[in-house]
């Protein structure tokens, strides 16, 4: 240890003699993640040891200088970090839709860093575009189109593959808008439920279509879609003089985690001649669960999907796919066929140059993990994971259902692993003024929330929704979380809020 | 080994007693990295094992199955995927704007991997927050905003920052283009040097821009901006009824290298109340050198900025950061105000949530990379490596401008390190029949490319512009590249050229 006072990242490759230096140092850096891991499944540490934003800032020097520092303090960063980071492996956090934390999935990620190369191109990137193309018609078959026969794309998330559908949508229906763009088109119109996630309003509002275009349909009380809603609001829209253009039902909503009824609404979007994509970027990965995968009944009939491995799957972030099932149509849409970097006189089949469909130019590597994953797993391992996470969720909703001080936020067994419900503490549960009772109960949640940050022993989601007060929403995807880690999560809710 | 010949992945934390078999998995697959970075960055080893994607995709099983393959077939996998990989890091590898491998940031990377988070919120990623908080203040000090005040946000690579900054600076000008999309806007009109990278088109066409609102002003044969025509074709597209809104000028050309006269741009762009963007992806990163930052001059006049660390600084793929000048702007274009995600209720200083400024939902940690290298080399570091690429640059400008069977592409010594230049055999050197000798001259690069990956000696990039027929963009961004490596370089290119 010594020595890395001493030298700085100079001494390290590509310095001459800088091997053995840089193998130590890499080593030593290795030892630290390793500890790391062993102690993020550990039930006794904290999942989160908080500080708020201006005492972190204050905790270390994270400033940036002129000088180099040692190796030595390099070091101590890379401790310091990960000391006040989230553990996003621990059993016990579930404050996201993507949680835990895969050892083959973080081998394939620290192998694709090592690569550091650039999706454009077969040029750059040959094992990568290869297992891209074997892994996307992989998840074709499971959606369960003709021949396994489509395209797709590995994008930066979720929010850029529901983008990346309402440009093809557009594009499909109304190609001039590529080089006039929406002056030549007429006004038109988006539609997806009041659940759907926000990605769709930010992508109308980005590709110059205007929020206002992007009609909310109403969706029952568990969260879905009413399909005679969506055909009503279209005949309006068209009536109104819009173009309908995008439905985006989801599979999987972020707060409910309600499945809107695919068929119907495929019915409806072939009716008017609409492009239908499904947003399953959280419950898109049911598809490998035998069990669950009635959920998704007619996906095989949307133009486009959004499916992020990274979610439910477990795969390190960031893994997001968006299914097509035009082929040629993205590559059409996207092309500018820039000449430095996809020269038409290569030596090698220029199919394999998928870049130029891509919004972006250079590309993550972002296959590589969800590949050996699958590898290690097979299609059986993800669908094990899968169905153990909402066992898990039955069994919280089975225990909470009629428990004392519990309310459900919707009826019934939940379809995905979103359990939404308030904790009622005993100074509110008998509280008769109806208002007051709301107005205390909205701030139950926020303050246990922040006492489990605090304590960090656990870390779970909440939010108001419509008129309903904040409440919890629990999700479940992390394989590390156990029968016991939901006990832990119900009876730390309740020590927490005992009082409030 | 055995042992991994019998177990899968399903023994592996989160495991029961899965401790041992986790760190002993991942020390074998650190083993290979390690093995592959030293090999990478040896001389005598090849820059790529190349195979035809025929023969790649038939040299190993690829598939994926229902079932589980054994950890041992990961590992081998792991290799696999390593033997037929691109050496990034090889100090002849100069394919690419993106080249090398810096050991302290892929460390970073490894780390980042490990803690498995994501952007969005302080609540989820307290340490990479602030990190990106103190990163972009750094980088808008060195742009020369006042007070380094101002904004900004890792993207997903230089086409999406330029995306960003073309939808900030029709927010900024036309608010209400967020809620009723293009129609409540006049037609726009975005300038751009025909030397500029195509992502300035693919945002206008995602925008709802189109393309052909995309005037190319021309460029000098240095291939810099000329001011005067900017001037003309901005007036000429008010008379058209155009609504100028966005000029993005380029620091340091993709092919040419070359840095647009920023200054002149901004008195046009103060003069017609036009939004100002430095395209610096590849150029920015000179801001870095005392010595070659006044090519950049002028900058500190635009609204947004473009720099990507991970090209010129060696920061491991993907780092692209956008910088703008106007502090809010950013969060009133693109948030949503999702109540799950951005409750307003938390319990610490909720500036720092900073999620929903960005296009995207999740976003990938990027920032660790860049703050852990400059920690680890000081500002004065990354001086010096740039300084030093951009002597090598030189140095090959020189060693060929005279040589025999050589001719520049432009004159003049290069302003980032981008060469340009033709390499004539001796079989057409002395063509007379002009037509003849560029039809025969177009085909000499394509094949001394493709010699090279065949031979796996070296890699570097050719395409034809405008007119001109096939030549070879030498650039330098690898740190571990020396003058050897350019006379390398040379000799190759003679080596496998001379028969043609």
């Amino acid at each position: 240890m010594t020595a890395y006072s001493k030298i700085s990242a100079q001494y390290l490759l590509p310095a001459t003699n800088g091997d053995i230096k840089t193998m130590t140092f890499l080593q030593e850096v290795v030892n630290i993640l390793l500890a790391y891991i062993v102690e993020s499944f550990d039930r006794s540490t904290k999942v989160i040891d908080f500080h708020y934003p201006n005492e972190l800032l204050q905790s270390n020097n994270w400033e940036l200088s002129d000088e180099p520092e040692t190796l030595d303090d390099i070091l101590l960063s890379c401790r310091a970090t990960l000391k006040y980071a989230i553990k996003t492996a621990h059993p016990r956090y579930f404050n996201q839709l993507s949680t835990g934390l895969d050892m083959v999935g973080l081998a394939a990620d620290w192998l694709t860093s090592t690569a550091n190369t650039n999706m454009f191109t077969y040029e750059v990137a040959p094992v990568f575009v290869l297992l891209e193309y074997v892994t996307l018609k992989k998840m074709r078959e499971m959606i369960g189109w003709p021949e396994r026969r489509g395209d797709g794309i590995f994008s930066p998330g979720g929010a850029i593959s529901n983008m990346y559908a309402m440009l093809l949508a557009r594009f499909k229906m109304f190609p001039e808008v590529k080089e006039k763009g929406m002056s030549s088109v007429p006004r038109l119109a988006a539609f997806t439920s009041e659940h759907s996630h926000f990605s769709i309003k930010k992508g109308a509002a980005a590709l110059g279509i205007g929020t206002e275009s992007v009609i909310l349909i109403k969706a029952d009380e568990r969260g879905k879609m009413i399909p005679s809603d969506l055909e009503r609001r279209l005949v309006e829209a068209k009536q109104k003089g819009f173009v309908p253009f995008f439905v985006s039902a989801t599979a999987g909503t972020t707060v409910y985690g309600a499945f809107d009824p695919l068929i119907a609404i495929a019915d409806i979007c072939k009716k008017h001649g609409v492009w239908m994509h499904v947003d399953g970027a959280w419950g898109g990965s049911l598809l490998m669960s035998r069990k669950h995968r009635w959920k998704l009944n007619g996906v095989e009939r949307a133009d486009s999907v959004t499916w992020n491995p990274h979610k439910m799957m477990s795969v390190p972030l960031q893994c997001s796919a968006l299914l097509v099932k035009e082929e040629g149509l993205m590559q059409k849409c996207n092309q500018m066929q820039a000449c430095y970097l996809f020269q038409q006189d290569k030596h090698y089949d220029l199919s394999y140059d998928t870049g130029d469909k891509a919004l972006q130019c250079g590309r993550h590597v972002d296959i590589f993990k969800l590949w050996l994953m699958w590898r290690a797993k097979g299609t059986i391992g993800f669908e094990a994971q899968i169905d153990k996470c909402l066992e898990l969720s039955e069994y919280l909703y089975n225990k909470i259902k009629d428990r004392e001080g519990y309310q459900m936020v919707f009826d019934g067994k939940p379809q995905h692993t979103n359990v939404c419900f308030w904790y009622l503490p005993p100074g509110i549960r008998y509280l008769e003024d109806k208002e007051e009772k709301m107005r205390r109960l909205h701030k139950v949640a926020p303050v246990i929330k922040a006492r489990m940050m605090e304590y960090g022993t656990t870390m779970v989601s909440y939010q108001p929704q419509g008129d309903k007060v904040n409440f919890f929403r629990m999700v479940i995807s992390n394989p590390a979380a156990t029968f016991e880690d939901i006990d832990f999560l119900i009876e730390e809710i309740e020590r927490l809020g005992q009082d409030l």
